[in-house]
């Protein structure tokens, strides 16, 4: 039993600090980067690279919707040549951080209204994998798992991960339950994390409804901008570890 | 006789046209691309590249403050090493959306008061130069002619085009006079053309106060954002060309 | 047969100059001036102000979406709550560079999706109205002619103008045609302006799909943002005056 | 002895939550609320304004440049006409937000670089008084005790209050210490509250190079975007009432 560890990092921008990036970071093993256009700035960039060498991390560009103000979590009608440029621009300006500290991207993440979005829909999550192809084929996408964009991902040769949220709950479908409903997210940690360790050894996992479905999970996501991150972090990480599981 | 004639392009935003690209980049030699700082953004970026490809014009970065609304043309204090990533974030920027393409970065060139910082800073311009050298050690960095940033770009082995103003007074130091003066530029298109063709001859150009400096000039820069820059740039084209110019 | 002309102005933003409104305002009655949200800034509000002053148009804050990439023309999920926060903002901007001025506003008018969204919506409808009226009950909403907002309107005693476009095609539901449609827009001007002095004459006019539908017009709308749109307002000046019809 | 105790609040912007304003709210007299330029949105001065009724705690716009990135703190060149339009637009933005909760607007204070430009200037000073009178005559403005916009308010007839600063070193000359020294800030808040103390009793207060500097203290600023901002109110508020000094 392997899993990657990943968080959504480098939140802050200018003056406005949020997030617990310096206890946050060393204790996950893929960090995803806001890079400007939902949240991020190019000094915070540079900051969060820097602690994520420190650390032994893996770097990896969270790409959002241009939009500060609504932190990227608004819907947007989009097409797909335009993602395409949203998508490679970050990827870009990411990596042009990255060259100053002679650091590489491991992977890409979409980023909240973006994520869902191209989950559902084959043709964005097309123009999104082959954004990502055309800047570097070696790139490892992370998707909703049983997503539509796996498959386009495996249609077009590209790595990926399968990403299941250690404190969302599931739908009998598979997908995220809204987080317009109360019960979008668990509470309870050690339930949390003793779900995930169930998922890692039975490849099943409870839906809020009952019924069990099947998922893969090659890394999970703890939610970086929560209260207490790092600590539900820690907590994870340790319940993990405990359980023979190895933190790839 | 030889030169390279540029000029700042993809200056839009969003639904603010501004600029006449599509009549000036067929023009010109060298595309200098706002990279969504100062002005641009991922889409304005995507379809001013497809025009520099279909008309075989070199693609540089444009790379100015964070500052829409002032359009880079306020100063800001900066240090050396926030100016790497700004500079990083934008050449990175422009690299993922060229990625698209198929194209490539030719150059790179600051803006507005970035572009006159720099040039009067000694740290600046090695901290300017260092960046772009960490990103790709081919680019060509288009700097004011006679300014430090040239030296810096010698000691640090980079090549650069030192770059002439078409319709800006220079001083009898060799600077620009100031925007501020009532004589910053040129009004007589016929004047600053001989101008032009008279410098790339003599390597010798007259002072607003009259006295004669000595310039190079492997680059002449036409506003994009000026009112009638296409034809402007077409005016200067002819000129050149019928004076046995050649235009690279 | 009496009617206001009214056109969308201060658009332009920092450095990106857009629209005409040197030549468009003395040709309009009702100038609805962007608020720094969608488009403009403190200091275009300011010179559009002083336009208006000089040609004694009325003044009327264009109310849209914080989304200046958007130009306002997406779609934002919005609470009454935050609607009417959002609109006391900018009536309150408008209202405090008014005061510069010794000017007064006349008018209210959205901008955009939001002035779709709530024309579609009674509740959205009502925190619109009720926002102004808390403001000052005094102002006069520019509201699509036979929408709910102008049911809203008269339940809370608040003065509205109906409003046709001049240049926007109508569904036999008195709606307009969706811009994603390819006849969203007359093109024929003469047509048009003969469309609304008809209309001004029998209260009636033909919708795309040739039915008539009953429409009341007491302002119509030129939009400010098209090319040629001093040209347009002038052609349908004349038009409407050599027609009888007076401008208010 | 009787002072106000004024702090910057309403410092969030969209999902970047920053300061403890509900629990500062409380413990001070009056509340700068940032009004969209360099902090805070429609919402949060909603959300702010709220918090002050509930607490009877005096509503202030806090007015800063238009610059959320540098979050206000960075210097630019602004002509007195701009400065107006700026001030107007941002007092008329909260006054509107005030309608919604039948609130009023008490007092006016600059924020960051602008505050020390105006300070320093008479005649920006002159522009920013005089907007605020156009606005309204019975606003308070806040301004740096023994500034020259003291003068001016005196001579346009407005009312202010003599403000100073908590935990900021004086210069002999009465000015800040630069934020660049490192003494800028007093770090032992009970020898800081001692100090305030003193002042109201005897008017005078000792620079960081030892002399003894005479100084107005009509309100102190508690800086809200400090960490533990909360505390450090708390804990001055228990010396002042402990010393006799009544809050206004």
């Amino acid at each position: 039993m392997r899993v990657d560890l990943n968080s959504d990092v480098g939140e802050s921008y200018g003056n406005f600090k949020v997030g617990e990036d310096a206890s946050l970071i060393p204790l996950i093993s893929s960090a995803n980067i806001a890079c400007g256009f939902h949240a991020g700035d190019y000094d915070i960039m540079s900051e969060t690279i820097a602690l994520c060498i420190e650390h032994q991390v893996k770097i990896g560009a969270h790409i959002g919707f241009y939009d500060l103000h609504g932190f990227g979590r608004r819907k947007q009608v989009i097409t797909e040549k335009s993602l395409k440029s949203l998508v490679s621009y970050q990827l870009g300006a990411l990596y042009g951080i990255c060259a100053l500290q002679q650091a590489k991207i491991h992977h890409v993440k979409l980023h909240g209204a973006l994520y869902n979005q191209v989950a559902e829909s084959e043709a964005l999550s097309r123009a999104y994998v082959e954004s990502v192809k055309a800047f570097d084929e070696s790139l490892i996408l992370y998707v909703l798992s049983g997503s539509i964009t796996e498959k386009v991902c495996e249609s077009l040769n590209m790595r990926y991960y399968s990403e299941v949220f250690y404190d969302r709950n599931y739908t009998a479908a598979g997908t995220l339950v809204s987080r317009e409903l109360s019960d979008a997210m668990l509470t309870d940690l050690h339930f949390a994390g003793q779900r995930i360790i169930s998922l890692l050894k039975t490849g099943e996992l409870m839906a809020h409804t009952g019924e069990i479905i099947k998922l893969k999970a090659d890394t999970i996501c703890i939610h970086g901008d929560q209260p207490n991150a790092a600590e539900h972090a820690s907590f994870l990480r340790t319940q993990l570890i405990e359980s023979g599981v190895e933190l790839i």
